[in-house]
């Protein structure tokens, strides 16, 4: 049996890891149109300032607000309407002084211009039947020069950092992009991570089960998780629990993917032939062995030439927790993800003791309740073997690694998945 | 100018809204590997118990407890070890009293032992040379029937329900489905949701600019929030503004999508246009006409024969934000996800006083930022034209409808993007 010469508290075990990892670089121009989530490969830049023109936020009428000031309700201006500004038109209306235009919302102000007046700040005369025709209208509210207006780069200048490199593309980055005519987007490759499951009881999802085996399932729970963090995984499939088999697989995986991930069964046996083979696929090997945490202690992590290679032990409960813990920050890493995102979590009053030990994180799957606009959480106790401990969870309860338990009514934190 | 005879407060609006929407009755079978995300279309059953056999959790020797009863580190008892249970077989080993079995953790236990014994516990006086041959052990702690024993249906018994219907299927829903040999699963359709813009100043992203031209950027926000919901969104493109034309690609897109998104430029008469085709799609059409926020104040709703239509404001800020409140819901219900999703949200301290109107809910792009194990936001104003109020944010801030504004120090609910 390998003793566990280098566990590490998670935190220390995290930094260490990501130490040896690599970004990739490799990058794809991919159109804006279908970058959400992907990340950014470069800084990008505003080609141009924007709004490129002055653009009125209201329906009224531009002005010179010159000529409105001093107007009231008692005192209004008196101005005549000389045009209309159209909508995608350019504002190509000469205003005199006391003149002005109908303007809609959205609409370019005319050279002339400084400020639109609201349409319900006034009152018109018409002098003909159509809105074309000029006529006097009364304003009763003086405006400011500027006001009801956008200013040309008042959304963004040009040459301003629009995106930085390494950031996750969200919805409303498409949106500043196409507004300044960006169509195309130089983004980071998707690290593809090769995933096998190694153990004489496993067996493949779809065969029938005989006594003493069971199905991988850990091989899919931690695709998903890949899929999720931004990565392309592909399930290789179980390997015999041999050292052979194991050690071709492995050195094939490791060329061909930009991440090895072994779900190593949960025999000492095999976890030794895990050890032996992750040690032997490159620089510098294994770096940890072992991770203060419950469940997940027999983690194995390590990285073999700037690509990451973790080591999961066969519980499902503890492979999911230990993937969420340091999978899923080296796939961002891998991206290039700046800063690394942290878990989503809130915090909850816990409704129930939990034990624990100092020096070591647990992660316990938790309920998660609202009750009079409080939040409440209550563990699902189970052996970690227990997938629907998981299935069953909202989130996980962290007990921190200084702490020897929780007590009920305490504030703790509780991961999201 | 039309006037918005029927404003209603948020919650109000969407739950009119929600009323009138029907889950499509369009499902399908999907392989579950790939079933990340999608939303249950039934209650999903456990065909048979997990795990199928009762299985040990520690690396040691399958007992019959009584035979350990007494043990202690001065008074061990001696049992006699007659075989070792492989990975993946049948435990088919009988143990007569005072005999044991190696066993590894995962292993099947014996018909014959009712616990297991660690492997510290206990010590070896190998007779032979292989593990194989029969030996004496040393066990100086007693285990108590079923101790280091995983027991049939102890993750799950036979006939449980493992998901409902109308859940978003997570990874540990895939781990637990393929445990028990479910490898495909029936999952609601994605609703199709088709997006049009309108408005005589918008042309596509790809276009070169003229004074006065702005580019569609909302079909692509609310295209991605889509397809962050769930959605299978379709850009349908930018219609000419005016009647004719936009009845037609209205009543063509609601026959051949499940929802409808407008944004309807910024002019009130493209608003006008808008509002008399949505009222013209069928029934009830429009339900709501003006919600008590800011921004976005000019949303319609309506629904035609279950099928939701949403008119979005033409401001960028606006667009995102109301879509955000109903659109994402309305995907939601489409999918019949139950129960509807509340948008992720934390609470902060505000750094800044923010000023707003009773019987208005607010909404402020707002930065987050950590310091000191404290979480705090400040607001990032700007005119609700400027999406990159929305780039440089990571939330929203929401003020109450009740509220008047909020003061620095106080705490306020931020959405999250």
């Amino acid at each position: 049996m390998s003793e566990f010469f280098n566990v590490l508290p998670p935190d220390e075990a995290r930094e260490l890891f990501l130490k040896y990892i690599e970004p990739l670089d490799k990058s794809e121009v991919t159109p804006v149109s279908e970058s959400l989530g992907r990340v950014t490969a470069e800084e990008v830049k505003a080609p141009n300032a924007l709004p490129t023109f002055r653009r009125s936020t209201m329906d009224g009428y531009a002005v010179r607000s010159v000529d409105t000031f001093g107007a009231s309700a008692s005192l209004p201006a008196f101005l005549r309407v000389v045009g209309e500004v159209m909508m995608g038109e350019e504002g190509a209306i000469n205003l005199l002084p006391d003149q002005a235009s109908i303007i809609h919302t959205g609409g370019m102000l005319p050279d002339d211009a400084d400020a639109v007046v609201q349409i319900e700040h006034t009152q018109s005369f018409s002098e003909g039947d159509t809105i074309k025709d000029r006529f006097e209208i009364e304003v009763f509210n003086a405006v400011a020069p500027g006001q009801n207006v956008i200013q040309v780069g008042e959304d963004v200048k040009e040459g301003e950092a629009i995106l930085s490199e390494g950031q996750k593309v969200r919805p409303q980055d498409i949106g500043a992009l196409l507004a300044l005519g960006i169509t195309d987007i130089r983004v980071t490759a998707q690290p593809l991570i090769g995933i096998m499951a190694t153990g004489d009881e496993i067996i493949p999802p779809k065969h029938p089960l005989r006594p003493g085996q069971i199905r991988d399932i850990n091989s899919y729970t931690v695709a998903s998780l890949c899929q999720r963090a931004g990565g392309a995984p592909k399930v290789i499939g179980i390997v015999p629990d041999n050292y052979n088999s194991l050690k071709k697989a492995a050195e094939s995986a490791v060329k061909e993917y930009d991440m090895l991930v072994i779900s190593a069964g949960s025999s000492v046996s095999v976890r030794d032939i895990t050890v032996d083979i992750l040690s032997e696929l490159g620089d510098p090997g294994i770096l940890v062995h072992g991770v203060a945490t419950k469940p997940g202690k027999p983690t194995i992590l390590g990285a073999a030439n700037g690509k990451p290679l973790i080591g999961l032990p066969g519980n499902p409960v503890s492979a999911m927790i230990q993937f969420i813990m340091f999978g899923v920050p080296a796939i961002h890493q891998l991206q290039g993800v700046r800063p690394l995102p942290s878990s989503k979590s809130i915090w909850a009053r816990l409704e129930q003791n939990i034990s624990s030990e100092s020096g070591r994180e647990d992660f316990i799957p938790a309920k998660i309740v609202e009750a009079s606009g409080e939040i409440f959480t209550s563990p699902i106790f189970g052996k970690s073997n227990l997938i629907f401990t998981l299935v069953n969870a909202d989130g996980l309860i962290k007990i921190p690694l200084n702490k020897g338990g929780v007590l009920a009514g305490e504030f703790v934190e509780v991961l999201l998945f």
